[in-house]
């Protein structure tokens, strides 16, 4: 067993995840007020399992699915090894919650969620994070969120907001687009408390560059870093559901509803093509309904459709698809 | 130049591709009445171009995109350079048209045809196919697709329809819901005239064991594949035509609606996880909107449904969504 690592991390892990996952549920179907989370237990034949919750045509929430998930087997995927060779040849164990909301009202925006822990012959990490994708944005809701994560972040590294920040902007990326998924969070992954902070695959990267000026950070042991991912999960619900409770009576109509199909389609995009989550799921036989259940209900895509200048639909795209510092953002006027 | 390549090889392929293009396009507006198709023409920064065409809100076709392209740079990406090791280090070049269609009516399937033509070095060769989508199928509809494609391939060699029809069934398959996307057609890649005819990524799929069993075809010219790939393009107005036809005054209603959207679902799932053409496209920084353009206008997901048991929906899964013999199908009764 690799050093300082307790004989029941997997445990502590996985019952940190069933009760965000169990809180998290609770507060979004009080918040729904009419949707009601149902739930699927199931068994993965290599190994492991997984209860799976989706809300449907709640009164906020089109729909809503909050993951859990616990697996193992014999080796990780080529896609894993890449990143961490030390795991080749060795059975994994992997374990973690996932959650993504496609709310009815387009001024509501998308919300993903995703903490993880992992541990494979000698290595173990933690990775996730969190990010929110506006349809129809307010600059207030950007710093909000952002504030309410750099907060958690802060109380355990003064680098992990900045790092992850940055890291977040680059992994929500679609590059077929050159545009980011929404307005970022944090997002980390490969922490096992060694080194420098950034562990992503590209070293030019706005992320690993203002990482390795940092230089490494001082070892932290597992339990420091599990503080620092629970604290991370529980700043979920302060926040995401301000924002939802702020935007869910403003009223909309076709055009919101027909901008709010069109960008859903980026969310598409973004977790066939890009989501390392999802090729996970997909590459190690996971639960197929589960892995696509951050799918969005309904989905509209339009053949070079560009938003006219001078609108809301245009100041998404200028202003807010593009990595911004929302944590000090000043509201000016 | 590589023995047997006329100086014009190039030219000659794009002519072809041009000319179906065009010959396809009218004949779907004549079919639809309303919908006329758009043209864009588009330049690529490291080399060619595009002519994209796009037929939307139609009376038959919701959406309808039929591309040319024709591409070259410096090299070609690591996914085909793994399959065509000869031709790393060289410039490529790369013309083809494919077409997707969405019809509104759930009882015309959704159709996909793309000829190609690759140069890189020492070696060039020929790729492609057509292969139909039907929501709410008809044996004989299938049957007909197939026997068309057949009869082009029959013309040139007995082994081509065999192969590349298992090819197919092999090249358009969703692992992750372990359906066939479609009732199939023909798929093939990497033709050069040389050695055996199945060239894809599984050694130890059917159309790779069935391809070894026939063994080694022998040589074909550059003039002989080109004649074969022209009448296989020109088989698709035969082979689709009379099935719009066929369906497109079948009254539908809420049910077939809802399942259609559902069912396309599936196609987004297999261009952006499995489509190589989708894949090359992205990597080399090709035009989005156009690579795109094969995304449904709408499409709906929905988190573990499953067709009642005897309906058209399940007949779907049961009978179709799996490899079959349609060309030797012989109706009962």
């Amino acid at each position: 067993m690799a050093d300082g690592l307790p004989a029941d991390s997997r445990q502590r892990f996985s019952q940190f995840v069933l009760q965000l996952q169990d809180e998290v549920c609770q507060a979004l179907e009080a918040l729904d007020g009419r949707g009601k989370f149902h739930e699927d237990s199931w068994e993965r034949e290599e190994g492991g399992g997984g209860r799976s919750r989706v809300l449907r045509e709640g009164a906020v929430f089109e729909q809503g699915g909050v993951n859990f998930s616990e697996v193992w087997g014999k080796e990780l995927p080529p896609s894993i090894l890449k990143q961490r060779p030390e795991a080749a040849g060795h059975q994994f164990y992997a374990t973690g919650t996932s959650l993504v909301l496609h709310p009815r009202n387009p001024y509501i925006p998308t919300i993903h969620l995703n903490y993880r822990y992992f541990e494979a012959g000698p290595v173990w990490w933690f990775g996730g994070g969190a990010d929110l994708t506006p349809y129809y944005p307010f600059a207030e809701d950007a710093a909000h969120f952002h504030r309410e994560h750099k907060q958690a972040c802060d109380q355990h590294h003064p680098d992990y907001y900045p790092v992850f920040k940055r890291w977040c902007d680059e992994y929500f990326y679609l590059k077929h687009r050159q545009e980011t998924r929404g307005i970022g969070g944090i997002f980390l992954d490969y922490q096992d408390g060694q080194g420098e902070l950034y562990r992503g695959p590209y070293p030019d990267s706005a992320a690993a560059n203002y990482s390795r000026e940092l230089g490494p950070v001082a070892p932290r042991s597992w339990e420091q870093l599990f503080a620092f991912i629970q604290d991370c999960g529980r700043a979920f619900l302060r926040a995401y559901l301000p924002i939802a409770e702020a935007r869910k009576d403003m009223p909309w109509g076709d055009r919101e509803r027909n901008f709010q199909l069109y960008r859903r389609g980026r969310y598409v995009e973004f977790n066939l093509v890009y989501d390392r989550g999802t090729i996970f799921g997909l590459q190690t036989n996971g639960r197929t309904e589960s892995i696509l259940m951050s799918l969005p209900p309904l989905v509209r895509w339009e053949y070079c459709y560009h938003p006219a200048a001078n609108t809301p639909e245009a100041e998404l795209y200028e202003r807010f698809l593009k990595p911004q510092d929302w944590a000090n953002y000043v509201a000016k006027g």
